[in-house]
C-alpha cells in the first residue's frame, strides 16, 4: 500500500508531503507525491513556448513538468517520497490514481485563505473528499 | 496525544471509530470517541420527559446521554476507546475539545447520501474541516 500526497503549487505543498510521510512512517508505507497539471496550466507556466508556436503539446512534456513540481515539494519537505506527474482534471486524476494504487490515505491541503482573509475550502480538495472511496486527510493550507 | 473520533447517530459511526482505532494503533495513541448533543436533540431523543414537564434540563443528563451514544458506537466497532459526551454546537465542541487535548487527528464521516441519492458533504464535517487546526480524516459516511 501507499499514502498519496496531493500537492498544488502553494506554500502548503511541503506540509502535505511531511504529513503524508508521518502517516507512511506510522503504517510502514511508501509515499507518492502527486501533482496534476492541465494543458492550460502547462502553457501558463511559461516553461514552454508552445502557445507562441501553436504546436501540439506532447503529453509526456506536461507529465514531466507535473512530476518536477511534485519533486520540488519533496525537496522542500526533505523526506523520502516518489514524485508522480499526471495530466488532466486534478481531483479526478488524484482519486483514480489513489484508488488504482489501493492507497491507504490521500493527504490534501483543504483550507486556504481568500485574498480578503476568509477561510475557504479548496474546490479540488472538496471534490476529492466527495469522490474518493479512500479516507482523505485534510490539513490546513495556510 | 490522542485521536478523536467524532460520531453522529448514523450507521457510519462504528466505521469512524474503527478508522480512528487503526490510526491510534499505528501511532501508539488512545482513542476518544466524542458525541455532541444539543439540548434540542436531547429533548427529541425522547429519552426524557422534560418537554412535557417544562423543567430545566440538567446539563449532566445531556452529557450522559451523549456519552452513551458514543459508547454505543464503540461497542459496535468492538475496539478499545473512551466515550466522551459533550453538549452544544457539534462542530465547535469537537474542534475545541480536540485542540484542548492536543489531538493528532480528528476522524469524521464526511460524505453522506441525500434522500435522493446525491453525494453530499455533511455540514458538521465541513465546519470541522474549516475550523480545526488539527488534521481531519474524512471517511465515507455510507
Amino acid at each position: 500500500m501507499t499514502v498519496i500526497a496531493a500537492v498544488d503549487r502553494s506554500d502548503a505543498a511541503p506540509h502535505v508531503v511531511s504529513r503524508a510521510r508521518e502517516l507512511g512512517d506510522a503504517f510502514g508505507e511508501r509515499i507518492q507525491v502527486v501533482h496534476v497539471l492541465t494543458r492550460d496550466e502547462f502553457v501558463s507556466l511559461e516553461r514552454t513556448n508552445v502557445s507562441q508556436t501553436g504546436e501540439t503539446i506532447p503529453t509526456q512534456d506536461v507529465i514531466q513538468i507535473a512530476e518536477d513540481i511534485a519533486a520540488e515539494a519533496i525537496d522542500e519537505a526533505d523526506v523520502d517520497a516518489t514524485p508522480v506527474g499526471l495530466m488532466g482534471n486534478p481531483a479526478d486524476e488524484i482519486v483514480s490514481y489513489a484508488e488504482d494504487k489501493g492507497a491507504r490515505y490521500i493527504v490534501v491541503a483543504g483550507r486556504n485563505r481568500s485574498p480578503v482573509g476568509k477561510a475557504l475550502f479548496g474546490s479540488v480538495a472538496q471534490s476529492i473528499l466527495l469522490n474518493a472511496s479512500i479516507p482523505v486527510v485534510s490539513i490546513r493550507g495556510e
